[in-house]
């Protein structure tokens, strides 16, 4: 599966159980909305590099997660930002006793011994880091470790996944999208939004409705003022809250209302949803 | 509690009395305005991460330290800076004499042992910085310490508190702020002000009245040539060098209005607000 | 072939072997479009450093593939980036029980041992760190390794060729250009793309021939709001979807139309070529 | 006074001697102008971190010097500068035979220990920077060091001295002046600086006032061309160079003229002030 | 020649042979073209550093290695680029089992052994990196390595010659300028440059007159959407590919027109320039 | 002279021959041209840190020299650049197979044994890594080196010399020049720069007269279009070149008029100052 260049003789971490800890423990709740299950199956089946689409807390990392758990694999998921580095992807040196030793990171630890590799938000990343996972997405499907000095071929049970907000401004390099297929993930639709509120925090359908009625009104405000309207998991969080006995208002202040805008005419466009919505 | 991948036989700091040093020796004082002591309690029911906003000096590490006290937790405070990178929140490799040990940053120390980690002034750590913090705010709880191969499930006592001045200037990224749920917090209401100089400085309520004035007249000057006003621990200050003796005008001009500005004008439209008030 | 400057007795990796890992295992397959083949074969035989130019996806890596196999060379592949420093292209020291070890970078492996060394999408790396191949396209045909104290004389099976799509933005120096020669890549013609995806995804000429239409029709969409149209690589991913079963629109929403782009507006143009090319 | 996290073993230097050599020889001459003393001691007595506004070479050093002295209290200096990092004032980690050893920077050693920690310039190091004493000024008096995994309470000798030239263009960040208390230096009083200049050069007093004169002069020309004006520190070298038997022009040329600006009128108008006051 | 400061104990690389590596193996054709190989040996008479101007490929490298052949010396050749630092130049320390070594850059190699040591487009360093050879172009020629705490004294056969292209946009500091002496560079006269394609290729007079008046019409495009002309480089290699057999047009557009030009209007001016030559 | 901190049994270098290297080896020409060999002794004699501005190639290096040799001190000299850190003047420490060990740096060098430290081109270096020097120039001459913990006190025969050229462009910090005192240095009068020529060349006044005819001429260019005219010593080349039998016009084109400038209109306004003084 990995061989090293010029018989340096150090092995990289080979164990089996080296993904154990990356193994859900039990099956993730998700709701298909679509055929996204489907159509998740069929880029596992060519093994292509999957792209989703959609707006923070809608459901994306779910999904994953559920698949994850469908297919039987591990998941290894990297948060990106700013600062993510190839080498944060790749692995790295470190020193020991002994000298140094290779530590693979969650691209290349994933590459080797087979799972999903579900990289968040990889829009913040540095578009150019992700030009390292441009050998893996070829036909020859291998990961070079330049660093390492070893050319890692791709363990057949490995996927890519990324996922980004495509309204969040930042944009892939037209190079790197041209090596994934994609799937659009939305919000829930209403029914389905508050069965899942039901489900998570536990409340009727008399409660979710008018959460579910906030999350609608709010999401109308985005490009009026607000970036982003309340997610799914933030609309969770509020009937977390009323479930524990809080006021309605009082948890969708807390839970909605505050942390999403700091403007004062917001927080009075958001009031007014909440007393709208109950 | 962790794990270790890959079988690499190095153990993290693990003692017990890891987080003893972060305990607090007494109870803070901590006179509440409003219903934030509740709140702050719904949130660390449900181990949502909280967002506290207000102005510098309101007293918002104040309400935290007298939550860890309440919940009997230890508090682990981190003051944010624009060097703050995930490497800091998260720890890293240390160079020994027997190779190189891991050394587990505040976060990571908080999340393993169960912990309130309170992230003063978040706006000013890089924004994608916090995208380190992403992961602990989902369902699973999990802490990936890539640069340490481990993955850290979060302890249960484990919550995450995070404070900014909304007028700083600086904004939380979108899709940080859906993480987590919020409170405001403002100066204290005047009275509620003066029996905290009362308290903390040991002055009567004759000396507090006209510090409480001053502070009230420099908060109105924000916006026209100052950032902010008189913090209550400003006057907190005025009010101890008035009970060591000094005259109030002059304790006023050292602890209050030396600091507050350098611009001529605004150093007159200060003195006229201390005339006003004595 | 090399030899050390000062007599550090430090040996660098001369194993004759070393670059068995970048030989090709099978034959890839190619179908050249014009004198491609044979004037690839008219710069290695003056050992011609070569530029590829054309759009993402059109085949120069297959081409650079072919051309490895056909003249019984390794190939070692670098996936350019804006991080990529002449470091990573020369080698490095590595720290090791033993003191230092030093470790050769793709470009010196190719250029010690003989092979060629393939620089894909060569104008992401920042222009300064090309200069590093400049002693190497000389007719010296050296390559100063200032770090290593070692001056490279390149075997004689070395050979340079680099790779970039001249429609994303970037350019190459002026005094990079004047050493090399160079080569056109375009789509192929749609007799010949359509062959490749039967070759390829094992679909039949009926089902070949609209998803060439679709291609050629995003194609145009170039300079209107897309920045490249599909690939070849995404009508083949196209094609293997179809032969898996997908619905033929649901395929090329998937793997064309979703990946290609953000904006509103291109993905109503997409769904367009789509709905007419079916 | 300080403790060390999760049983590492590793002492910080800690010998009673640490600061003997930031201890000064010789009580610094400094003439006051008002009360800055007596307020200089109540900030001491409240331990409150104190400020010192004033231009360059008025004497604030001087008389954090005379203070020091006066309190009994070593004297630990850092002149700032935009490098200036966290880690210069906090402390690093050294590599030694016998693995990695932690050395106090300048504020640890001073809260450590118990000094005055005075920053030379504080406007010139990185506004991020100085949040690393944000915790030393609040009421628990703490200073984290998360890179030696240790929490310092500070001495109860510890005062933190900070000082800048407000007309020199750069601000202190408004989080970080509310946690000071402040004090404003000036230029001495004419009669009070031909004082200064007799006892530090040992001139008359004849000697003396044109060099007074000529100070006022030059303070009268900032803002028309000249950024500042000569300082106190200027002209008693004038007069020791006067003292040594330079003629007094000559010095005044050598001393103020040529060192305060390259611009061409400039050095007339300073010719023309030189004139003028012999 | 060098010595170390305060008795460290540690020697740098002395061995006489440390530049065999750097001597040439034959002597480099050179066609002269006015009498810059005598001004070449005045400078290097006088120890002058010496500075080339001229456009890419016009032959100022194969002027520096026919005069290091002429004057019996070692030529140590460092192609400038903008990560070149002051260390790149002069040397860094490297770790060893048995500590640190130093190892001197080509600089110091140059002028510790003594060859001449040629800084190729010179203006891509970063200019403040040359001012690293200021104290090697004052009378005392030394260079100081700070770095190794020594101070070396150049070898008498020691020479600094630098290029550039003043036609690419970047300019010498101004001190850095008034320490060399100059030549200019030209490409060759027409009879001399076809006299240049038949030796180095083997081609006959008739077939490398066109390739002579095509470089000539590249050369007037300059200004007018080119950057630089065919350089003699380029004419070489066309002439080789027709030695080689191709079609002289195909060589051209293979040798010269791809690789200088990506723009549209450019390859259709360079295409007629083809056709008027032929 | 100093002192370690904490106990730390790390001694510095401290041999009395540190500095042997650095003392000149014969008396350095140099024909004064006003009163500054006394007035740089005047400075000496408080140790007040010297300016010395003036055009590039005017003499001041030279200046220096001569008192250094005249001083009987030491001559540290540091050619500053971009890249000069507070690190390059105070020291590192350096990896050895004992641990660490600490490399005084030149300012620390100078500073702790007794020379004049000689900072060239002042201005290039970073204005706040020159901050590092405001310690040494107090009346406590102290030298905090914070990364090595220990506090020097500078040597009686140090001294502080910097240079620059105020037409450059860059300025120095004003509370770094609040610092110095200066001095103005120029290019020779006629008479005197035609004796240097003379002295340094071995031409005779005839051969002497045209060249300082044409340094004049260049010097009234600047300005227009010329940065800085022909330094004295580019002349003293040009009479070398003379000297070694060159004719004097390629001379002067070879060692002033083609370095000074790459415009095409200043080279011809050049070749007419070169006609107009033969």
């Amino acid at each position: 599966m990995s061989a090293m260049i010029g018989g340096m003789g150090m092995a990289a971490d080979t164990g089996s159980h080296a993904l154990d800890e990356w193994r859900l423990d039990a099956q993730p709740y998700y709701a298909p909305a679509g055929g996204e299950i489907e159509q998740f199956e069929a880029a596992f089946h060519q093994r292509t590099p999957l792209l989703l689409k959609g707006p923070t807390g809608c459901g994306k990392t779910r999904l994953v997660e559920h698949m994850a758990w469908r297919l039987g694999l591990p998941l290894v998921t990297v948060a990106c930002n700013e600062d993510t580095t190839a080498g944060d992807l790749l692995g790295r040196w470190l020193l020991d006793a002994d000298g140094t030793r290779w530590q693979d990171g969650p691209l290349t630890l994933a590459a080797r011994h087979g799972a999903i590799c579900y990289l968040d938000e990889v829009v913040e990343a540095r578009p150019d880091t992700l030009v390292a996972i441009h050998p893996l997405s070829d036909t020859r499907r291998m990961l070079p470790l330049d660093r390492h000095g070893e050319l890692v071929h791709a363990h057949p049970d490995f996927m890519l996944v990324v996922s980004y907000n495509p309204g969040g401004g930042r944009l892939l390099k037209t190079s790197t999208r041209q090596r994934f297929c994609g799937l659009e993930c939305h919000y829930p639709p209403p029914e389905l939004e508050a069965a899942i509120l039901m489900h998570e925090a536990g409340i009727d359908a008399a409660q979710a409705r008018p959460l579910v009625a906030l999350g609608t009104r709010t999401r109308r405000l985005v490009g009026n003022g607000l970036d982003e309207g309340a997610s799914t998991r933030m609309l969770v969080r509020a009937a977390q809250f009323v479930a524990q006995g809080m006021a309605p208002r009082a948890a969708c202040q807390m839970a909605i209302a505050t942390p999403l805008s700091d403007a004062a005419d917001m927080q009075q466009a958001l009031a007014a949803a909440i007393d709208a919505s109950f």
